[in-house]
């Protein structure tokens, strides 16, 4: 509770090299730790009950009342914290203008049982792209969805291209990675309908009942779903598609197909803001 | 029409150096073209009539039909064709396992009066970000949508990020450049419904007749739609939303939006492959 803080001149201080590091796969397989930029995205994780390691942040904010309240925060949690000028924060970021406050956090992976109860996930498999991921994180979240399950070998949820383009949602949605055989063996016990989407489907996704327990099952970017997975769908929708282009980009087609999902939910839940 | 093909073995090719220099925009702005990158790309930018400065391609790839083909288009146009190493056109494209093939086409921009028949655009205030713009690009194709048109200073639609992002949809949707004041007297003379969408609107976009001539506005990733010209739309839309997250990407907004524009007019020409 009483730990000091820092104040780190050099890029080469500890708690300045391991924030840098964490854009490096194997320093954060070795560390099981991730970085998160930004004084809101930061409260955005402790307000959501992610653990914090360490806490950077420049001087030049170190009054401002948020940033008092996200050492408060990290005093609590014992974690180191260090305050540091623009140039060192630059030097983790490798942006210029960096963010002003930088979060140091242990990776958290749910488990499926823990999904069990709910009504809207999204499972992706094998996907590539860490700034679809993010993306789909993103949207997940805005329509009040809970859960992502990343099926086989995915891209990492934690790295920091996919924390950016998560803008905080990274923290509400949950996690899961599983292999096939043990995500179908659980969807099948829990009464959930598995939508595919897929090049080879034939149902309209505007057509097609999304309005209960559902998983939004979309495939890796180049491949779409593993065959033996689309048979195990309860409908294969396909998005429809007119002039040359041949397909959608992933997060674009999951976006459509959530929006589509929560249509036929009567947008149940949507924030109302300014007496709408 | 007997142009050589030459034999490129060096990096600092006229060529090679032109092709690279094209990620550059002062390169772009001074030569007036781009770069696409992959045969089917190449020979979708030929299809729609784009005109071809220059071609490469890798000698292991010079026998295939395809790439024969895309030779015999750019000998017609008179384009300049160089042979080259894999390693010469990874120096181009700055990517390990480059695609076998690079056009460098000139820009075009088409002008409003371009647009005046068509019934379904979309309108982008300032976005900066290359790849929500070649997303867009390559979702409006995906819909049938016809146009773009970029509301003063935006990101450049021919940058190679946006290229890439497009998945050769830059070549099928056109894209204008416009002062706002010349657009909105435009729109205004020609019977368009202006949507814009806005975390200030207040319609549901599945509730806002979008069936007929439709121009969807989107803002600026970060401030959204400026406010006079918010005021100058038929409706304002806001996307529901749920959760923690306060806003979508910019291109997932786009798409959601595009696909209900679509889904108001019954998919209306959508492709049936497959006997479905």
């Amino acid at each position: 509770m009483n730990q000091e803080i820092t104040e780190i001149t050099s890029a080469q201080n500890n708690l300045v090299k391991l924030a840098r590091s964490l854009d490096k796969k194997k320093a954060r397989n070795e560390t099981l730790l991730f970085r998160a930029e930004g004084a809101r995205h930061v409260l955005e994780g402790i307000e959501c009950g992610a653990k914090l390691y360490g806490l950077l942040f420049s001087k030049n904010v170190a009054s401002r009342p948020h940033v008092r309240e996200l050492i408060e925060h990290a005093k609590k949690q014992n974690a180191r914290i260090g305050q540091v000028s623009d140039s060192v924060l630059e030097s983790v970021t490798h942006r210029d203008n960096a963010q002003n406050v930088v979060g140091i956090f242990h990776q958290n992976f749910g488990k499926l049982d823990d999904f069990t109860d709910l009504d809207l996930l999204v499972a992706l498999e094998r996907p590539k792209d860490p700034g679809n991921l993010g993306t789909i994180i993103r949207t997940l979240d805005s329509v009040g969805g809970q859960g992502i399950i990343l099926l086989e070998e995915s891209c990492d949820p934690f790295s920091t291209e996919c924390i950016r383009a998560g803008m905080g949602s990274s923290f509400s949605v949950k996690i899961v990675k599983a292999k096939l055989d043990d995500f179908i063996n659980w969807q099948n016990k829990n009464g959930f309908r598995l939508i595919g989407t897929s090049l080879k489907g034939s149902d309209l996704h505007t057509k097609t009942d999304m309005g209960k327990k559902t998983i939004l099952l979309m495939g890796n970017e180049q491949s779409g779903i593993d065959d033996d997975l689309a048979g195990k769908c309860d409908a294969l929708i396909k998005l429809p598609m007119k002039g040359r282009a041949d397909s959608l980009n992933l997060a674009i087609a999951t976006g459509v197909c959530l929006y589509e999902i929560w249509r036929q939910r009567d947008f149940n839940g949507r924030r109302i803001e300014g007496g709408q």
